[in-house]
C-alpha cells in the first residue's frame, strides 16, 4: 500500500487508545486484524478453552466479542504444559461512572480469572488521565479510587488481584523496567505508532512505557520474586493493541516474553455502530449507575432500531439485525443461548416488535446494573486498600 | 542574531549536559552568560554572602569560579528575612571514580550548607546514566553508590542531607512532579532546549523532568511536608543550565517556586582550557584515586605551562599566566590569597619556574587527594545507606 492510500484509508478507519472512528460509519474489524497483523480468534480456540478449563466458554468469547489475539495459543500450550501465566487488564480513569462498554475487559478478565485460576493486575492509568485529559493529580487519583470500587464490583478474587494506581506504584523495579523500555524506543517510532506531534507535551512521549511494563513479571517483584518468568495475557479493547505491538517489539531486546493479547471488539453506542460509546454524551451510553427508569427510558428512546417504518412494514420485512442496537445488545448480555436465537429468527422474521426486544433488553440490563450496583455498594474503602495494598499473593496460582 | 549566524555562533561554543567544546579552544563564559541569559555574580553578591553568613566566601566564590547565577540575591533576599531554603545538586553516575572537577560542586556544596545550615538533596541520576551511556540498570545503581561513598567523604551533615538515586526514589510525590512539569513541555521545547532528534530514545525525552523536580520541595514529602514551600538553590556547573531554564520556565505554571542557581564554569583538564575534562582519558585529569606519585607524575608530564621554552627567555618574558594549567589549578585548591598571589607575581615576572610551580601544585593536590581517600576509605555501607534512607531531618534548618 502507498503512502497515499495508507493515509485515505486511515482517514476512512481511525483506530488508536484515543480515538476510534471509521467514515464508513462501522468498524471494519477484518481490515482491523490485517492493518494491525493480530490474528483471529477462531472457534478451534474457543473450543480449546472449553476443553482445557472444562467450562463452557464466556458469551463474549463463543459470539465474537474478543474476536482477536497474539499469541493466545502460546498461553493455552503453557497452560497445557503446566506453565504458569498472569492476567494483566487497566482502565483509563477519566470519569467518575463507568458505562457498559466499560464492563466488558473487566467481566471478561474475571471469567479468564475463575476459568485458569490465574492472578491478575490491574492497572490503573491516573497519571496517563492527568496528562491527556488535562486533570488535576488529586482529581485523577480520586477517579482511579472511585473506579476501582467498579472494578471490584465485578466480583474479583482479592487473594488473586492485584489494583495499582500509577501515581501510587510507579517506581523501583517497574520504573527500572520504564527506563530499559524506554531505551529501546525512539521518539521516530512513537510518533509511528502513535501519531504523535511535536507541540505535543513530553508527558505524552513518556506515557508508553507505563502502560507497557504490567506485561513483565520483574515490575511486581512483591507478586513474582522467585516465580520461573510467568508469561502475561492482556485482554482488552483493541484500541489498545498499538501500546503492546510496541510493548512485543521491546519485550525479546531486554530479555523478556511478549506478553499475549485477547481483543474485543467495541460496544457499539445506542444510536448505533460507530465506534465506542462517547463519555461527552451521556445519552449515547448505559452507565453502572443509571436506574431502572433511566435505563428503560434511554433505550426506548435512543436505541438504534432495525425495526421497519411500520408494523405492516415490519410485519413484511423483518427486522434489519445486522443494525438494531437491542439485538446488538442482547447478544454482548443475554446469556441463553438457545433465548438470543429465538429473538433474532422471531424479530428478523417480523413476527416480534422492536417494542418486546426493546423490553426484553430493558429487563437484561435493568438485572445487571442492579446486580453491579449492589455489588459496588457493598465495597468499603477498605476493601479497595486491601486490592490496592503492595503485597504477595501466596494463592495466586491455586 | 538570525539563525545562520545563531548555527556559527553554536558550532564554535557548544555547551549542554553532554557536551562542552568550543572551537576558539576556551569557553567564552561571557558569551555563555548572554546566551543562556543568566546573571553574572559580582563582587557585591560574594560581600552580601559574606555579611549574611558571617564567614569568609568560598574560594571558590572569591575567586569566581562560580561566575554566574539565577536569583541568588532572592535567596539572599529570603534567607535575611528568616525565610527558608534548602540545596539541590547531584551526579550522573557514570564511571567509578571521580576527578578534581566533579569534586569541585560538591565542596562548594558543603560550604554552603555550614555557612548557611540548610538542608541538601543530592540526586544520583543513576537512570540517566543507564539510557545514555547504555550502562545495565544493575550497573548504573552500583556505580551511584560508588559514587555516594566520594559524595559522603566530602563531608556532609547526615543530619541536614539526603542522598538518592531515581532507581531508588522516583515514584509517589516525585512522580506525581514528573508528570505535572511533563504537561508543561512540548516535544518542539525540549528539541530546543537539548537538541533531541527523531532517532533518540524516548527516554532522554522523558528524562528532564526527573531532573527538574528535584527543585520542588513537595517531590520530597518527608523532608518538607509541613514547611511552607521553602526555596530551592542549586550550585551546579553551568553546563547544567537548560535542565533549570525549562524548570524555572515551568515552575509558575504549576504553582512552584523558580530555582535559583549558582554557577561554575568548567575544571580544565591537564592539557589546557578547552571545556572539561574527559573520562575518557585518564591522563586529562587527576582522579580522587590518584597515588601521589600518580599526581606528581600527571602534572609533571602533561600540566600545560605557561612557561618559555628557556629558562633565559623565561626569566626575560615570565609565565604566560592566561594559559598556565599549575596556576589554574593553584587557584582552585590553594586557599592562600597571599601565597596565590605571590606565586603569579612571581611565576608571571619570570623569578620563579615552572617545576617550583608544579613542585607546589604537586603537593596542595597530594594532600587534598590523600585527605579524600581516607575520608572515603571511612565510609561505610552503612553510612551509605543511612545517608540514602528515605527519612525526616528534623534538625536540617538548625
Amino acid at each position: 500500500m502507498d503512502k497515499k492510500e495508507e493515509n485515505r484509508e486511515q482517514k476512512e478507519q481511525v483506530v488508536n487508545p484515543w480515538e476510534v472512528s471509521s467514515s464508513a460509519g462501522k468498524i471494519d474489524y477484518d481490515k482491523l486484524i490485517d492493518k494491525f497483523g493480530c490474528q483471529r480468534l477462531d472457534h478451534s480456540l474457543v473450543h480449546r478453552v472449553q476443553r482445557l478449563t472444562g467450562r463452557p466458554p464466556h458469551v463474549f468469547l463463543r459470539r465474537g466479542v474478543f474476536f482477536a489475539h497474539r499469541d493466545f495459543n502460546e498461553i493455552l500450550d503453557a497452560y497445557e504444559r503446566g506453565d504458569k501465566f498472569y492476567l494483566y487488564t487497566g482502565r483509563g480513569p477519566s470519569s467518575e461512572a463507568l458505562h457498559l462498554g466499560h464492563l466488558i475487559p473487566f467481566m471478561f478478565t474475571k471469567y479468564l480469572q475463575d476459568a485458569f485460576k490465574v492472578p491478575l493486575v490491574i492497572q490503573l492509568t491516573d497519571d496517563e488521565k492527568c496528562m491527556w485529559k488535562n486533570l488535576s493529580v488529586e482529581e485523577s487519583q480520586r477517579l482511579a479510587r472511585e473506579n476501582a470500587k467498579d472494578i471490584i464490583a465485578c466480583g474479583f478474587d482479592i487473594t488473586k488481584t492485584f489494583i495499582f494506581s500509577d501515581f501510587d506504584y510507579v517506581g523501583g523495579a517497574f520504573y527500572k523496567n520504564m527506563v530499559r523500555v524506554s531505551k529501546c524506543v525512539t521518539y521516530n517510532k512513537v510518533v509511528g505508532i502513535f501519531g504523535f506531534t511535536g507541540e505535543d507535551h513530553i508527558g505524552k512521549v513518556s506515557f508508553p512505557p507505563v502502560q507497557a511494563v504490567p506485561s513483565f513479571p520483574s515490575s511486581f517483584p512483591h507478586l513474582f520474586k522467585g516465580e520461573d518468568n510467568p508469561r502475561c495475557l492482556i485482554p482488552c479493547a483493541i484500541d489498545q493493541d498499538p501500546y503492546f505491538r510496541m510493548t512485543r517489539d521491546v519485550a525479546p531486546r531486554i530479555g523478556y516474553h511478549k506478553p499475549a493479547l485477547i481483543e474485543s471488539s467495541f460496544f457499539p453506542a445506542l444510536q448505533g455502530e460507530n465506534g465506542k460509546m462517547s463519555a461527552s454524551d451521556p445519552n449515547s451510553a448505559i452507565y453502572v449507575t443509571d436506574s431502572g427508569k433511566v435505563i428503560k427510558n434511554k433505550i426506548n428512546k435512543y436505541a438504534f432500531s432495525g425495526g421497519r417504518e411500520s408494523v405492516e412494514l415490519h410485519r413484511k420485512l423483518g427486522a434489519n439485525l445486522e443494525v438494531d442496537i437491542p439485538v446488538k445488545y442482547l447478544s454482548f448480555f443475554l446469556e441463553d443461548d438457545a433465548e438470543l436465537e429465538h429473538i433474532k429468527k422471531e424479530y428478523g422474521a417480523g413476527h416480534m416488535l422492536t417494542g418486546e426486544v426493546k423490553q426484553r433488553l430493558t429487563k437484561v440490563l435493568t438485572e445487571l446494573v442492579e446486580r453491579h450496583q449492589t455489588a459496588r455498594a457493598a465495597v468499603t474503602d477498605e476493601m479497595v486498600d486491601a486490592f490496592m495494598a503492595v503485597r504477595s499473593l501466596p494463592n495466586m496460582f491455586n
